[in-house]
């Protein structure tokens, strides 16, 4: 009784302290509001109980939060639109979630081809606001509707394009952080080459909320890429399909070169019928345009490794409906049963590989893992997919998750693309990483954050 | 004469435990060939005289030599092939510098479109080993023909294809780096994305010998580009073509975009008659591979920002001899006095602001201040030329020197874009990063190198 006591005088305590230096509008105590900012979109993984959601406006009250949080000793979790799929943003007992979505600041300067923007903007209200000066932003990850900037910086979101465009830390010129003792820093600016001192953006930029809280981005846009022509491959064989990319890879840049397998696109034709045969193997998808006959190129490897269909079309319309049809992937196969979600990567020609190890697994271990990929990339998306109501059925589906990222590992490859390592990854991080480089990255977090208040209990 | 001689037995000292330790083929005490490895291309950077120099032929003895230089508190500073124009790796007084050049291995691993080399090859000698496989290594600085990889991954080296094609950080998969304490850290590989754990790679990259010498790299290797077509625009005033590219930036991406002032067509033009008018005020030369209308928009953007002269062609030969003499500008530069090399930074739309700024600062300061430029990313090396003779000309350029500078940071820019910070910019550098940003600067250091003994005494 008295030690509950003492725990709820202490809860108390930091809310009245954060309340005090924040305000109402700021600071969350209801606890069914706070609730519904406690998971992100990694759906197994059990969040803490948050004291409080911060809800900042500014980079004055995000130093605020972050001053008492250091003053006080307490967790800070970041948190942007919480559709991260490894848990990162997933709340920690006794510490505070600090919610960026308010800060949605927004500048376009067309004349040096950047916007500076607040983490809380949406990516997809980035391009569209790009698009309206007739520039481009570029990283696309599937859920670029409604994942945050801010998420994508913590991760260091990838997506579609960027087997030819990159990754969200190719567009990042300057970044303005807010450090665990309230500090601010300002790195970089709208100049397109600085290589002014180290190169800490890029430090911050997939530090997943443990380095610092990032206020402001500066990103670089591009003119539009010209039109595409999609090639689309079926083969009834996903090793096949995994031979055809490999090859790809080595002749030509499609802007995306993507896989479904042949469970994803049956999963995906349940709920929106492509005119696929039931006993596809798997489907290749590629954009390509660099013109000249990069299209040709990708259909004839695509032919050499066996498709069993293959066709090319320049109809905008289609080609939407097909990659619409790959981003929506992960939510038709949650519809199954409760899904763990690889994020796996390889080199490129290890992609049969792991391909096939991912369907030994699955045989094995009695599981349905419906693979979808940035296969232009050795990005790949297995879905380990089980009913959570049956205990070996989950257990199961447990040990085929670890097996997948050992298989990876085994390959040479990463446990994590594009989505991080947040709750779900942190023993697979320490294999993969090794001793060395895993007190590498402590001693950089202990200069950055010595009292280890931001995102703790993950990975670092 | 006391304390003389005990330096004398503590050199003598340090010497004979690093010949203990890796032997007379790997230590070099001989004065004389000590004396080669002291400088750079940083003319006017007055490096320190070397205990010894050492030069490894592999890792082991890189951690041996760096495990002996902890031992007794030497400091190292790593050279590349010495074509810096920073005085990176200017040698410092009572340290050992630790050449890379004997590092040499290189592997082409075609399949997964990387190279695995060693930080003694030269830039062109894996451009030449990807052009055996039909792969291309892009980054490709003025030097590139006598410049080391490991330079280029110590100053994050540019070029001219970098404004389409990206910076050498952009083409780092994976490093192998050994730490001041003689660790050896594996970092990244041959898998395109991973974003497990910090992006520790990136932060080696450009941190000039600071925090660990790097033993291999793992490039990416692209498909070779399509071949180009080369716009000439010449300009009466060098602010206008300076607009030009601005205008140009905005609506196209070519694969370079250089200006030459006419005091540095002048220059090249003694060497090697080009058949420009002795009065051109600047050249522009961009190339352009994305097909289409990109090189008519570009030429249509020149004769709007006024050109008095526009061309464009695709002959290879033509186009070779204009970006060869576009490289050769800073050594033609160079027969006409000591020059002290800019390599300021600016956002796009702040160009003709700092071309303006250039010109009346050599105005001003009575100094010949040429001007060339990858100007597509704002990236400039104004050439500050001065008689080393006459003492009141020498101070007059160093103000000039400064002023260019602080011009760039006025407009919201860099005082360096690729060559990196060195000996000749940490003043500087200071200014531009503000306080904060150095005391993290220095905890990071702190962290990786405590002790402080890799390239001391310069900008942490």
């Amino acid at each position: 009784m008295t030690s509950t006591g003492d725990a709820a005088t202490d809860a108390d305590r930091v809310r009245q302290r954060f309340l005090l230096e924040l305000g109402t509008d700021v600071v969350v105590v209801d606890d069914d509001v706070a609730e519904s900012y406690r998971y992100d979109r990694a759906g197994t993984v059990r969040p803490g109980r948050p004291l409080a959601v911060l809800r900042p406006r500014n980079t004055a009250e995000v130093q605020s939060a972050l001053r008492v949080a250091s003053e006080l000793g307490v967790p800070v979790v970041t948190r942007g639109a919480g559709t991260g799929l490894s848990g990162g943003a997933a709340a920690v007992d006794g510490g505070v979630t600090l919610s960026t979505e308010r800060l949605r600041h927004l500048e376009v300067d067309t004349a040096a081809s950047v916007a500076v923007v607040g983490p809380g903007l949406l990516n997809v209200e980035v391009k569209r606001a790009a698009a309206a000066h007739g520039l481009w932003y570029p990283p696309d990850p599937s859920s670029f509707e409604i994942c945050s900037i801010g998420g994508n910086l913590a991760t260091n979101a990838g997506g579609l394009c960027c087997v030819k465009y990159g990754v969200t830390t190719d567009y990042v010129l300057g970044l303005e952080v807010v450090l665990a003792d309230g500090r601010v820093l300002h790195l970089g600016g709208r100049t397109v080459k600085d290589v002014a001192g180290y190169d800490l953006k890029r430090l911050f930029v997939g530090s997943e909320g443990t380095l610092g809280v990032i206020t402001e981005a500066t990103l670089r846009l591009r003119p539009p890429p010209p039109p595409a022509t999609t090639v689309v491959a079926t083969f009834t064989d996903v090793v096949a399909a995994g031979h055809a990319v490999a090859a790809v890879s080595t002749s030509v840049r499609p802007s995306a070169l993507e896989l479904m397998d042949g469970a994803a696109v049956a999963a995906v034709q349940r709920v929106r019928p492509m005119g696929f045969d039931a006993d596809v193997g798997a489907l290749l998808l590629a954009q390509c345009d660099a013109g000249g006959d990069e299209s040709s190129v990708v259909s004839a490897a695509c032919a050499a490794a066996g498709a069993s269909y293959v066709a090319a079309s320049t109809d905008e319309e289609e080609a939407e409906l097909l990659m619409g049809a790959r981003r929506m992937a992960i939510p038709c196969v949650e519809r199954l049963g409760t899904v763990l979600i690889e994020d796996v990567g390889v080199p490129l020609p290890a992609i049969p590989d792991l391909l096939a190890a991912v369907a030994g697994i699955a045989r094995r271990r009695r599981t349905a893992i419906p693979v979808i990929g940035h296969a232009g990339d050795g990005n790949f998306h297995p879905l380990v997919t089980y009913d959570p109501t049956d205990p070996a059925a989950t257990s199961r589906a447990e040990a085929a998750f670890d097996e997948v990222m050992e298989a990876a590992l085994a390959l040479g490859g990463t446990v994590t693309g594009e989505h991080g390592v947040g709750s779900l990854k942190a023993h697979h991080l320490r294999s993969q990483l090794g001793a060395e480089v895993m007190e590498v990255t402590r001693a950089v977090k202990g200069a950055l954050d010595p009292a280890g208040i931001l995102n703790p209990h993950k990975w670092v």
